[in-house]
């Protein structure tokens, strides 16, 4: 069985920063962990505060410390930094290859699609984002590690593309259809997703968007780990 | 242009964990670093320390230390954890869109190959790995970000792959070759150099082996960031 992950993110149009702060990091006990944060609102601001949070939350998963207690920590640190008035939406997806399980930690009341073979099935249970108060916890789904999984992941800024043109996504129909019709490896579920989002939003992106689509891959593969970076360098582009 | 990074990684023969750790992080102000560390050894002790090591190098960089000074406190950081007794190697190879600039920094003995086109230089000005003494200084290398370049950097088990059959790689060659029959990608180029690596040791890696390729490449470019990862799951593959 092979494990893979990909990552599209992309900026609100015409600001250069991305309010959303994304990082795969390596898990002490084996596995990986893909932490995603939104701050509020988008540009400088937003940034300072989704890569604290992320920052803060590798930083304690790379000392082995449970995603779980990690979300908490992120919580607690950017209530006290902030002073409570600044919110933060995270999300974690690990494969824990230890517990041989996949871990979905959310504080974010954004939904998460969890598929099996072509069965799409909607994680949308209440969560609160971090930071607002004390006693924040995430809401966490735990899935035995198994082939033939898709988990889909993203920020608001997907979720809400299209809305002011009264046109939304439909990631569930969008994925199922893709899922039936041809087995799509994550970067194209991912580069399909995003794709769509900008295209609802005339491709002026109206937030920052962010997908994330993870896919246990049935079969046989060599012993060698993989990991790939695309970064567009142009003007005005910053992060 | 495009900054396209791929990272290839496997294991010493029967060893469950690789004494390698690469973590691949975002640059607070704008780029991305590759931070690849090798601890004494192989297994876990390794592990333990090139993952402590390139915690505290991604730690500082996401809070904008320069790279230099993050390599010279994970070198302070083992040797006051383990008295001077533990030694590893380090690189760190950024991209920084701030400067406009591409930085490799050094503390290991392992050249790193850089081609402007198809002329391929060798950097091996002497450097020292980290931890052993007080002062360790990296050795940094400067390159103005502009496109057409392509950087190899890669860990001792690649150097010193097929020295036991007197079959040595000679990447130089194999990347001049690589870069003047066609226009390989970074994936091509690292999965093609890890390949020939793993066979020179008889297809049983005599230790621990990652490889990075970094290109710039020249274009116009969605402005989409894409990262992926794929993790192989199997029997006895820990990390």
């Amino acid at each position: 069985m092979e494990i893979s992950i990909a990552v599209a993110k992309t900026n609100k149009y015409a600001v250069s920063e991305s309010g959303d702060t994304l990082e795969i990091v390596e898990r002490p006990n084996g596995g990986v962990s893909v932490v995603l944060a939104d701050g509020q609102t988008s540009g400088r601001g937003a940034k300072a505060i989704s890569s604290m949070v992320v920052r803060k939350v590798i930083g304690l998963l790379a000392e082995g410390v449970r995603d779980g207690a990690a979300a908490r920590a992120a919580s607690d640190h950017l209530y006290s930094e902030r002073a409570g008035k600044v919110t933060a939406c995270l999300n974690i997806l690990s494969v824990d290859l230890q517990s041989q399980t996949i871990l979905i930690t959310r504080n974010n009341p954004t939904p998460v699609f969890v598929a099996r073979n072509y069965l799409v099935e909607c994680i949308t249970s209440a969560s609160v984002s971090i930071g607002t108060n004390r006693n924040i916890r995430p809401t966490i789904t735990e899935l035995p590690l198994e082939s033939g999984i898709t988990i889909v992941m993203y920020t608001d800024g997907i979720r809400y593309a299209g809305d002011r043109t009264g046109n939304p996504l439909d990631i569930c129909l969008l994925l199922e259809s893709m899922l039936e019709d041809e087995n799509p490896t994550s970067r194209e579920i991912a580069d399909n997703i995003l794709a769509q989002a900008i295209r609802l939003d005339n491709n002026r992106p109206n937030d920052d968007m962010s997908v994330v689509v993870l896919r246990s891959v049935p079969g046989e593969f060599d012993q060698i780990r993989r990991m790939s970076v695309r970064l567009p360098v142009g003007t005005g582009y910053i992060s």
